[in-house]
């Protein structure tokens, strides 16, 4: 039976087109093992990038059926995958996330995690020297993977690995990092088709910290001003969504990959204590610019972690 | 911090041995930056295996305090780790289990897992040229551990690179394995000092079939004969054992090494129905024996859960 690769559920970049990768990797060995599928529609920058690198958009799952083997990268987190995944034959899981209880296999299997910035990377270690055998489509999105994950490296997750696998394939390639970025990040940043709900779902995960459920939204873009001229219409948005998602309050970082800082929206006060508490800063509108603030996972959620 | 290596609850030769390569391969890198640690006595061939080549036991711990950098080897249960195992600084996780749900770690980490028969093979390939550099007694102890778990690659778990690196290392150390794995298999059939409840817990894991928690225990031996003397002394234990451990029925495999069989203790009906159901034998006494049945995880629990 076929395997199927996919990612996690609101499929960004790295999430969409790692799949492809391995899926690739695993027919390179044994032609027709293995494809990849999402589990949603990817964001505007994947969409970009498969266009870019020639590939079709990978058929959509709602769910895995009972047996049906599955490789699962860009996360371990049963929250982000389909219900029925623990009934599903994992055969292996590539990520770089921290390890959540959930996931359950029938034997022992293949488990790799790293702390580098994007499952490209970590794809590109374990190929070893199979990825100089990839076509240039599958090379230049595991290039986009990495420019996607560390903000052209300017995000904190970002190791010299995984520069160092994207600069390679760059050369490889002849793409010019900054231009190609560019046109990424511009990608990224056209989310004008959608709507409040959307935007705060769009990049969004759930924490629980101190009790109270958390859903915290990034949205990393080269045109903040868009996003914010939308302001009170998100606003309106979140409680809306906090009840639809059962979290008690969403959080929505505005990221500018440019200038390397983050807004945060304060709709309440529960949203200004926490920025307070959590970043040093006591909000003094509905608006708090927090330098250097880039990564959700490196420095966002450790902050709301300590506070 | 010194961060601490551990493997599971009732040590065996890897568990034991696995955590002090590992500690040495990380102090190797950064002097004094990781001990070995065990959180129960090791068996009696872990024991000799440390004494042929030249290592004190471990010191053993009964809990980890809070953010102690720890790195877990040979498992990734909570139920085979210490009680606040998820309050420590879980740096990373070497194993070759199922996954099981559990474990949660505070950021990305260094996840492993991979479907070999032994965790000191996964730490050779890990290690890269590095093992090279190891001195004799960590070498030793590689083999050794290679050699308990494939049952000296009899086991159906022995992978061609588990046999791969044990014939590499026992070349360079000078060591004949048949004599050397006789020596080893003899220290662990010395169970003689060893309570009925003792043997039944020694090498125990529980799993729950069919909403029946059973504890699946193995006792390998080159001399089954010694451990079937002590047939009712055992069946009478089991009942004891299991109200103790919260299980509903306690099933010990008795594996002969040499001759690649395991003998199934039949102390009862819901044994019996078992044994029949998953092995396609009816028992038609107390004992039953099971030909090529030697490993619990690529055997016995597959057999278990396919009834």
């Amino acid at each position: 039976m076929t395997t199927l690769v996919f990612g996690h559920k609101s499929p960004d970049t790295d999430s969409t087109c790692s799949a492809i990768i391995w899926a690739w990797f695993l027919s390179h060995h044994e032609p027709g093992a293995a494809e990849p599928r999402l589990l949603g529609t990817p964001n505007t920058e994947a969409q970009f990038v498969l266009k870019r690198w020639g590939f079709e958009m990978p058929p959509i799952i709602e769910d895995v059926t009972e047996g049906q083997p599955v490789v699962i990268v860009d996360t371990n987190n049963p929250a982000e995958l389909p219900a029925s995944i623990n009934k599903a034959d994992i055969r292996a899981i590539i990520d770089h996330h921290k390890l959540v209880p959930g996931l359950e296999t029938r034997g022992p299997i293949e488990v790799t995690i790293r702390p580098v910035a994007c499952t490209a990377t970590l794809m590109w270690q374990l190929m070893g020297g199979h990825g100089g055998h990839a076509p240039d489509g599958i090379k230049g999105l595991a290039l986009s993977c990495i420019l996607s994950d560390t903000l052209e490296f300017r995000s904190p997750t970002t190791t010299p690995i995984d520069r160092q696998v994207a600069e390679h394939l760059a050369a490889e390639l002849g793409v010019d990092i900054p231009s190609y970025a560019a046109e990424m990040f511009a990608a990224k940043s056209d989310v004008s088709r959608f709507s409040a709900a959307e935007l705060l779902r769009m990049d969004s995960k759930e924490y629980t910290v101190d009790g109270i459920d958390f859903r915290v939204s990034v949205l990393e873009t080269t045109s903040p001003q868009t996003i914010l001229a939308r302001k009170d219409e998100l606003m309106a948005a979140m409680p809306v969504v906090a009840a639809e998602d059962g979290a008690q309050q969403v959080l929505l970082f505005i990221v500018d990959i440019l200038r390397e800082e983050a807004t945060l929206l304060v709709p309440n006060e529960l949203t200004r204590r926490v920025c307070a508490a959590s970043f040093g800063v006591t909000p003094s509108s509905d608006t708090v610019v927090l330098p250097g603030i880039m990564s959700r996972k490196k420095q966002i959620i450790p902050a709301l972690r300590a506070a």
